[in-house]
C-alpha cells in the first residue's frame, strides 16, 4: 500500500480549520460546490468533479478541531477503500494540518496528479482560511 | 526508502519548462533568487534558501526538453544524499512534468512539509511557464 502525506501551516486557529472541512460552506469554496456534507459521524458526503460518478466519503473519525476521517466508498476505481485523514495541531494560534490520503494499491501516475491536487486543496484551505 | 511523486500539466512546450528548470532566471523565479546554477552535466548547483547552509545539487542526469536529475550532496540531513528528477513529457502542445524526490529514509513532518511545498515548487513552475 502506498500512502500521500503533506503538511502545511495556516495561520488561524484549529476551530476554524476543522470548520472549513467540514461544513458546505468550507468545502464549496476549497474543492467542488456540488456536494452533499454533514459534520457528523457516519454521514457519507458526496462531491461531484463533473467526471461522471459521484465520490462518497463515510465520515469514520471526527474530533472537533483535531481530526477528520474520511472513508472513499465510491469513486474512480483508484481511490476506492483508500482513507483520507486531516489531523491539526495548535501550535501557538496557527494550525499545522496533517493530510494523509492511504491505501493506495499502486504509485501510478493518477496517484502522482492526486498528490499534487491535494497540495493545491491545501493551498486553496490555507488561503479560504487566512482572507 | 520513501518517495515523494507529482505530476502536473502545465500548457507550453516541454521546451520551455526544461529552459525555466535549467537556468538562473527560471529558478530565480520559481524557488530563490540566491543561487549558482548551470545547465550542465556534473555541475554543482546551489541554492541558498536563508537556512544557514546551502543546498548542493550535483546535476547528474540532463537530457535536453526530456529529463534534468539532482544529486543531493550538501543540504539539511534528511535532504542529504536523496535524489531529485524532473521527467519531461510532450503531450499535444502541452508538458506533463513528473517530479519524484527519491531517497528519504523516513517519513517524517519535514518529508510532509516537503511534499506540500514540491506541490507549490510545481504551481509557481506553472503559473511562470504559462504566463
Amino acid at each position: 500500500m502506498h500512502q500521500i502525506e503533506h503538511l502545511t501551516k495556516i495561520k488561524v486557529s484549529t476551530e476554524k480549520v476543522y470548520e472549513a472541512i467540514t461544513t458546505k460552506e468550507g468545502l464549496s469554496a476549497i474543492w467542488t460546490p456540488k456536494l452533499k456534507v454533514e459534520p457528523i459521524l457516519g454521514h457519507v458526503n458526496e462531491f461531484d468533479f463533473d467526471e461522471g460518478y459521484i465520490t462518497k466519503m463515510k465520515v469514520i473519525a471526527l474530533k472537533e478541531s483535531q481530526q477528520v476521517t474520511w472513508h472513499c466508498i465510491a469513486s474512480d476505481n483508484e481511490w476506492q477503500n483508500t482513507i483520507i485523514n486531516f489531523d491539526l495541531r495548535d501550535k501557538n494560534n496557527l494550525t499545522e494540518i496533517i493530510l494523509t490520503h492511504r491505501n493506495w494499491r499502486e504509485i501510478t501516475d493518477y496517484f502522482r496528479l492526486c498528490n499534487y491536487n491535494w497540495g493545491m486543496f491545501l493551498y486553496r484551505l490555507k488561503n479560504y482560511c487566512e482572507n
